[in-house]
Parts: C-alpha cells; structure tokens; sequence
C-alpha cells in the first residue's frame, strides 16, 4: 500500500556525523535525485555550519531544504538520558520534537545510538501494544539481504518482546527488502527442541502461536545459518543482536585489514591486487553495502532512522531512501494492526497491570 | 609448571571426523614429529578402519600407537544423552571411559560436541568447586590470538558460571598462549556501569571481587573490541559465546565465497588473483589457524580437547599439541587451586544447597 502524493517531510540531524555536517549534506544532496518531487528536508543543527553548505551546494539550494538552528550537539559519549534530557536545544532534541509535533514524518540521525534510542523511547513512545522498540539492521547474506533484530534497543528481553520484534521486524523486510512473506528465524544454540534456554523455549511457543497471518515462522535457527538466507527475518535479543552485529562489523574490517597485509607483502601480490582491484572493490560493497545505510528504530509511534557515525554520503543516501520507503509505505500503520492481532491471540486479556 | 618427565597418554577419537579416520590419524602422525618421545597414543575406533592405516604408515607403526577396537559410533545427528548413554561401545564413549579409569592424560575428538560435552559431564564430572563446564576456543585478533569461553558448553548461565569460566579461560590461556597474567574481559553491549543486564552487572561485580592474584580483570568489552585484543579472554554464556562464533565462522566463509566469486568475475581479475595466490593462501591460515585445531572442555576433572568435525591433519595435529600442552603443564591442578580461591572470596560459606 503506498501512500498518495502528499508532502512527505524528513527531518535530518545533521550534526551527528564523525565525518561532520558536511558529508551528511552531501548525502542528503545525493539522494534528492532520486527522491519524489514532493519531499521537504528539514536540516536540524548549527545554522553557521550547514547554511553555507546549503547555498554552495546547487541541489540542495534549489530544492525544498529548511535549517533549524539546534544551539546544541549530543557527543557520541554522552549517556542516553543525560545526552536527551540535558541537551533540550541539540539538533537530535528538537528533531525528535519535530517527529512528535507531526512536522516531520520521519527522522534520519548518525548521532549517537544511546541517546537516540532513549529520545525516542521518551518523546515518541511505543506505538499502541508495543513495549518496547528494536533496532532492526540488514546483513548481506550469500544470495541476498536479510534483516536481524533487535541490534540493541532492548537488552533485558522477555519472550513477549521478542515476539513482537518478529512482528516488526516481518514488516520492515517488506518494506525494504520487498518480501511479501518474509520468513522469520529465532537465533538459538542448537535447533532441536528442548535445546537452547528458556527464553528461547517460550518464545519458539509464542512465535508458533502467531504463525501464520500475522508472521511466518520457520522455526529456530542456529548462528551458522545466519548468513544461508535460511530466514529473511534474524530475531534475537538486543543483548545477542548488539554482541553479533558488533562482532561481525569488527570481523569483516579484519578480515579487509589481513587481506590488505597480505597484499602489500611483496611485488607480485602487490602488482596482483592491482590488476584484481575491482574484486576488492566490489568486496567491499558487497559487506557493507551502502543502499542500507540506515537502520530503524521499530515499534515507535513515529519513523525514526539510525544511520552508522561513520556513514558516508553513499550511506546517508541509502538511509535517506528507507526513510521515505517507510513513510511511503505507511508501514506504521500496517505494524499497529499486526501488533494488535498478534496480542489478541497472545495476551486476550486486557492489558492493564503491565 | 611443567610435569616431570612421566608417559603421557593421549586417548584419541578416530571415528568423529567429517573427513573419516584416515585424516585423523595423519594429523596424530603429523604432531608425532614434534611431541615428546615418551607420548602414547590410544586409537578408539573400528579395528578394522584404523589397523590398515597405521600399518601402511611407518610413522604410526614406528610409534607407541595402541588401537583399542570400538564396535559402535556416535553420529553426527545423535542427541547429547541418547548419543552418550545408548551407545557404550562407541570409540567416544569407551575413550572417555580410558580417561576416567586414568589409562589416558587427555583425549581428543572431532566428534559430535552435544555428545562430548554431555558425555565429559556425565563421565567424568567437573573439578571440585566447579558448577559448569565451559568450552574455550581460541581466535586470531588484529594483532595476536585470544581466548573466547564459553562456547556453548551451558547456555543457562549465571553469573557464578560465568565468573568461574573466566578462571578457567585465563588458566588456559596461560598455557596456550604463554601469557604470564592474561586480562579478562566481560562481553557486554556498553561500557558504561549500568548497561547490560543484570547478569553482567552481577558477573561484572563478582569479577571485580576476584581480580588480583585470581584473575587480571580488565572490566567490561563490547562486540566490537573482540577482535582488538583488548583482551586475551572474553568470557560471555554459552548462548551468546555459541552464537558469536558460529555467525563469526560463518562470516568468514562467506567473505571467502564473495572474494572467490570476485576474483572470478573476468579475465583482468583472474589473472591478478594467480599472482597474488600467495596472499589469499596466508589471509586463510591467519583466519583459521590450524596450531589452534582443538577447543578445551575446560572445569572437568580430566583434559578433554574438541576439534572442528572438519578438522583437517593440520588442525588434527595442533589439537594434538594443546591436549599435550595442557597434560604437561599440569594445568588441571592450577586450576583446581585458582577455583577454590575464588570460590572462598565469592562463596565464603560451605557449599551445601546448591
């Protein structure tokens, strides 16, 4: 279901990049070629900072771009709600407020994760029924792209939660991977039943309950399966999702660091890696691929997009795309029917006392 | 500490791997060349496989290389107990029955891990003191190799477990890795006291308690800094442990596949990947070294090594090397020592209830 062509509004915290105001600019500028006419971007930070960058830049000074100055930036080591709480006027604030004000429809920010995840959890809230938000990344798997969630929004998971993160993460990989019935996973040690611990047993039980219209589920799934396209949809806790997602991103930078080692050892390797620089190109690409430069906080009452500190404007104009897929899609809608199904069947009674 | 100059006997499983006897007993006739004189090994498996191999090889037959027949093996798809309990005459379950009675110092297998594991707790117990066992891998960093437990020897975790595999895991990587005074990291999501969940923020107090003269505790690490030696040990549960190092295999084999299909792409790429062969030859032995071929099931009362079921005799004769490492160093006895020291701080009161 795709929204009419109404003005879809993005609202970017513009300051959170290591790479500076700059890059996320460029990416902005990159990815309004190829976005609907109708689009209006909202730049939140240090209007001495992005003003100039604006009026050098043809694209975005000829498009719809706003500046709203923010007196403040969240570092990357500020606590989560010390970072929020204590910075009203940051860029990250009041684009949040923005979100929750509905003059905005979505917001992309590489600031920091923490602080963004708890703004979010206490300007926007959770939509109705959910309780607690996932962050929900895509992976390069051997023949094609695959989701995992929750990547760290919510450490202390119950069975209850990560079944709802099978919910939202079902409908993020139809929006962004184009799936009709993506196919969801619990990630586990060991496939057989019994298996595993008793989170995992309760929520295998729970996810079996709400298989079939709401999602579909094809069972437990161990850590070597993760990358076999076994699944679309990867779940777990924030606690083993952040762990993975973290080892996995410093594995492959390793392994790039090794292999470049080796390359460099001697003339002929050298003069190989040269005439094979396009593999280690496309390698590249391949591992961290740029068009899934965002990744979005679910189950919250807005659309609210994390790109990596790092990213560059390749990667903020990935995000920027699935930020509008999102709007565009009104996934948000779809997700609260869903997630009101599946408590139907999960928790019949009502929900008062939780 | 090493133990005086006394037989060792090492018990090995010829019947577990993927790649059949043969390949295990090429790598025992590998690591003969480099192992002490007065090391005996005993060969549990089907009489008739192993008694050709050793025969038509004159290292194996020159050596003190005993076969002790097996009529039964454990597959590859047995469950844990079933696999252990309904088959008594397998070469698993008759070697770990040698290491019991004490006819061998260490035994090594490439067969089924659930098997092993259950069949090491059950047969031979865990040492005095100690609640769980915990599988130790070992796994190379940007600048030197590390220790990872547990892997998924005991997915139910609680702290005291988790503290006493970081005892375990710093005894051996004393052993296997030389270090004097190994530091110790706990794998968690955020540095910051209070992230995490209440395992960790219990596990990161009783480790703070312990450090000193038990463990060298360098406090909390996240996913991203694993491969960083930030630490020589990272301890985590079983489930996380199990997880990260399957989607890290995983990972790595994938990165392979995609750079093998790159460098296949046309004909300019082929023909620097054949003067570079050298380099991609040396990125695999740094990614999977084969010296490292073996896992302890470390905190049981006798030196029990796993090996990949894929092992080849390169992996086969380094596990080979650690089940010798850990026999002469005595590390069992350091270890006894080192857990009932942190037992005394930690559980001051005698250990009755539990």
């Amino acid at each position: 279901m795709t929204k009419p062509e109404a003005h879809i509004r993005l609202a970017i915290d513009a300051m959170g990049s290591d790479l500076g105001p700059n890059e996320v600019l460029e990416g902005v500028a990159l990815a309004i070629d190829r976005v609907p006419r109708n689009t209006n971007f909202i730049l939140f930070g240090k209007k001495k900072d992005l003003e100039p960058i604006v009026l050098s830049n043809s694209i975005l000074s000829n498009s719809k771009v706003e500046i709203v100055h923010c007196s403040e930036v969240v570092g990357m080591e500020e606590k989560p709600i010390a970072g929020i709480k204590g910075k009203k006027n940051s860029s990250m604030s009041l684009a949040l407020q923005s979100l929750k004000e509905g003059e905005a429809d979505a917001l992309l920010s590489c600031g920091n994760t923490g602080c963004l995840m708890a703004g979010g959890a206490i300007k926007l809230r959770t939509l109705e029924g959910v309780e607690r938000p996932a962050l929900c990344t895509i992976w390069p798997g051997r023949e094609r792209y695959f989701t995992l969630l929750d990547a760290g929004a919510n450490p202390h998971a119950k069975p209850f939660h990560i079944v709802q993160s099978a919910v939202l993460g079902s409908n993020y990989a139809r929006v962004a991977l184009g799936l009709v019935r993506p196919k969801v996973g619990l990630l586990t040690i060991g496939t057989e039943e019994g298996k595993g611990n008793e989170v995992i047993h309760e929520t295998h039980s729970m996810l079996k309950d709400i298989d079939g219209s709401i999602i579909n589920y094809a069972g437990l799934i161990e850590g070597f399966q993760i990358f076999e396209n076994v699944v679309d949809v990867v779940v777990c806790d924030g606690f083993v999702g952040n762990i993975v997602l973290k080892a996995c991103e410093s594995l492959s930078k390793l392994i790039g660091t090794f292999l470049d080692e080796e390359l460099r050892r001697n003339t002929l390797r050298k003069t190989g890696a040269l005439l094979s620089k396009g593999a280690f190109r496309s390698l590249k690409q391949r591992i961290n691929p740029e068009q899934f430069g965002g990744a979005p906080l679910l189950g919250l009452t807005k659309n609210v997009i994390k790109a990596h500190g790092s990213s560059n404007r390749n990667h903020i104009s990935g995000a920027v795309k699935i930020a509008l897929d999102l709007v565009q899609h009104d996934m948000l809608t779809q997700v609260s029917q869903d997630i009101q199904e599946a408590n139907e069947i999960l928790r019949p009674e009502p929900l008062t006392n939780r």
